[in-house]
């Protein structure tokens, strides 16, 4: 292994180590709650947004260890979103990463109260950090910022209510910047604010992950349209309906695009001399091998 | 008007002016989003959780002013809570306040988001108080804590789960803790943390809320069976598939019980020495006229 695989691996470890503490009560009566909780915390995502938090951590001279409460918390706001797109009023899917859909094995109350519960812990597991409380009031601002009604959660309204419609390109990229980009600004800015960094390193993480989250978004529609199916662990082909950079731009553009937004990503960079894992990880995405 | 009186109408209406200024923005694409959001905030209720936190506050030392950003929060949880148990998968309720549901006006995906963006934008609004840093941790790790995976969330839950079946009185009383007790526990003991109160404050908010969130829920079910939908706002009569106290104990031991709650209530006062607002809202709860 390289590296940049090697730190991958650490971080992905500690994430995955961290999640797996959380909600293990056997003896209360709503383990069944704890257990829907569990099921989509613990499907085996890609974490790259706790890996992105604990990695602008380091960067910025701070102890990513100390970090990993605050990403465990972005993960599960994360987690708590899929379960409601999921949801059969929203996208009303049935699979995701491989598995079935949290309403589909837990009902859709449940599903719906695992996502609430998962989204509550999160703030919850931000006070959780051995930090100061400024550091935490930070943390706490920036995520719910970027995942309420100005961020994520306004974002897949607009999705919600674009669907059958032709959007401007403008548009789709309201909707993709908020519902998509939003929560990975969050993550990079995170790890800046846990490492109590700069106001230009603020900045520099949210460009990287401005220009980072447009080319996963591109690449995820250029993905369901592909229908790699088998990497994307779900159905694909069923943003039909939706407004998606594919039928804004068709995948040949989309392929320059998501180029071209990697490479603004790593410019973002220049003011950090130890990027080269931020680097690899924006040229990998567009694999999908990350 | 006597002093009750003018401190409960002084509260509610700095309450109703702070939750008016939420979700305003009218240019915003999302604006059906934080119109949702504002139906159900705005509807009308009691704010009985916002009156306990600044009465706590003031209780204990503090300005209550300053802890309008807390009283808003909470309000914003219980508002979206009411929300996501009214959903066809839960409750499936057409009506609550006298008014037409969030999803029976929205839709049922804008109302799962309107709960989901009132529950991020409480701990957004909690950060936004003018307090020390280690006073919002304090609020947000008190709310989280009850709103979550092991108070409220895990109350609706159980309740949910133990439809249709015969509970035992331990079962009942947990169900109702959860789901009830905790957020106006919650509301007690962030008065307390807003003010920076003692251990022994804190601790006597626990207990009068306790046996408050008792009467509370306990008068709740008697006024369903007893069917004065005028007085609820909402259909009565609907919790027969559910295990209440009046189907644990029938109306005449609940009759009582409520009263001594509310004594319990009252006794967990003692060591304050201006407590009558908080004993006058103990006993007018009985009768719904708080």
């Amino acid at each position: 292994m390289n590296e940049y695989q090697n730190q991958m691996e650490s971080y992905r470890s500690a994430v995955e180590e961290t999640l797996n503490g959380y909600f293990t009560a056997q003896d209360l009566p709503q383990k069944r709650l704890f257990d829907a909780m569990r099921y989509s915390l613990l499907a085996g995502g890609k974490r790259i947004r706790p890996v992105l938090l604990l990695e602008f951590c380091r960067l910025c001279g701070g102890d990513w260890h100390a970090a990993l409460p605050f990403a465990a918390a972005i993960e599960m706001v994360h987690t708590y979103s899929l379960i409601h797109d999921d949801l059969p009023c929203m996208d009303n899917d049935d699979y995701r990463r491989g598995r079935l859909t949290n309403h589909k094995v837990f009902g859709e109350a449940n599903a719906v109260l695992a996502g609430d519960g998962l989204l509550t812990a999160a703030f919850e597991t931000l006070c959780t950090a051995k930090t100061g409380a400024d550091v935490i009031v930070r943390e706490v601002g920036i995520l719910s910022g970027a995942a309420g009604e100005l961020g994520m959660v306004g974002g897949q309204v607009l999705d919600l209510a674009g669907e059958d419609m032709v959007l401007t390109e403008d548009e789709v990229h309201t909707i993709h910047d908020l519902k998509t980009s939003a929560l990975i600004r969050a993550a990079c800015q995170m790890g800046v604010a846990a490492a109590g960094g700069t106001q230009a390193q603020m900045d520099a993480a949210r460009d990287y992950a401005q220009a980072l989250g447009m080319a996963f978004q591109i690449r995820d529609d250029m993905l369901d349209v592909l229908g790699d199916a088998e990497k994307m662990g779900k159905k694909t082909g069923m943003d039909e309906h939706k407004n998606t950079f594919v039928t804004l731009y068709g995948v040949g553009k989309c392929s320059q695009l998501v180029e071209q937004y990697t490479k603004r990503a790593c410019a973002a960079l220049s003011i950090f001399d130890d990027a080269q894992f931020l680097d690899q990880l924006a040229a990998r995405l567009a694999l999908r091998e990350y």
